[in-house]
């Protein structure tokens, strides 16, 4: 799994030492998530900074009236943390759920934050990390309340293609914002040959 | 208007030794936005972190079809920047524009980023200031795709109290991603003695 990840630090443009990789990867735990079972559940603390290797997850947080709302989908090679609970030592409103088995590598925020002191490589890379999920936050955003739900769904199968041999239809429903049915009249309108 | 930035940052809990304040005036511009005068127009590189000391700011962005979608709203005491324009010194996709008579005290690129490297508290800050702006905007995310818009209305007159005496309803809609129609009907609705 460590050497997924250490490929996947060379295509991000980080350039660390044989040292720097060899800190890293001893801080690291390995962890398999089964299908449905959770990296994190809403109510617990986010203790952990986590980098799949293998597998899919998503973030969903529950509403008032227990409907599931997904904010995030993680496949391989993206990290997954609930920041907000993570920074702050809060309880999580979202919960971290595998949606296939999942190959995980992940850091104690304590080792993480030793190693964002030593590495100054990381540390830069973290806050780039960071500033990114908030402008594909803020891009999101946009689209959700500038967009009608035909030109979400399109845009969502640009942005993961192949997401939807993965995935029911009711989580990208989920994810979209609008309801099932709403997303099914949309993909017979637009490709009526393919889902009929 | 530094006083009032020197206030702000002492509420914010961040301690900086005077000369470390004297560093961060030194570096400033102030500047007045007239009402309906840009601070920033999409197309141009957002080239400096702004703070708002008096006034009212909003960032937009327009759909292909030429209608604005309000990303943000910025008053007194808050920041506004383009972040992904202004760090990857890419053309900026969206707008801020003076909703009112504005005081904005600004910094260039290279001298904030001078002062982050001189002010190890201000770094921190503005680490703190990013990861927040994450959470507010998945937080806002949340709430764009899991909520109807009569509950998108109330919870935006919970968290910007007194904002409708500030800006046209319009506005609002354009925030909440509905349409006008749905806005006057959803106020109709919920409170029937106040605007009819």
């Amino acid at each position: 799994m460590i050497t997924i990840f250490e490929n996947y630090l060379k295509t991000q443009g980080i350039t660390l030492s044989d040292e720097e990789i060899r800190l890293i990867s001893a801080a690291a735990i390995e962890k398999t998530v089964h299908r449905k079972e959770f990296l994190l559940k809403a109510g617990e603390v986010c203790r952990y900074k986590a980098f799949i290797t293998k597998g899919f997850l998503r973030t969903y947080r529950v509403g008032p009236d227990g409907s599931e709302h997904i904010i995030q989908f993680s496949p391989e090679q993206t990290w997954t943390t609930e920041g907000e609970s993570y920074t702050n030592r809060t309880p999580s409103a979202y919960s971290i759920e595998a949606l296939e088995d999942s190959h995980i590598i992940m850091w104690s925020r304590d080792r993480f934050d030793a190693l964002l002191d030593q590495i100054p490589a990381l540390k830069a890379f973290s806050e780039q990390l960071i500033s990114r999920n908030l402008y594909s936050s803020r891009n999101r955003l946009y689209k959700a309340i500038s967009t009608t739900p035909t030109e979400k769904y399109e845009d969502f199968l640009k942005t993961y293609p192949g997401i939807l041999l993965r995935i029911p239809l009711r989580m990208v429903a989920s994810y979209l914002g609008i309801s099932l049915k709403t997303l099914i009249r949309i993909r017979q309108t637009q490709f009526p040959h393919s889902v009929k």
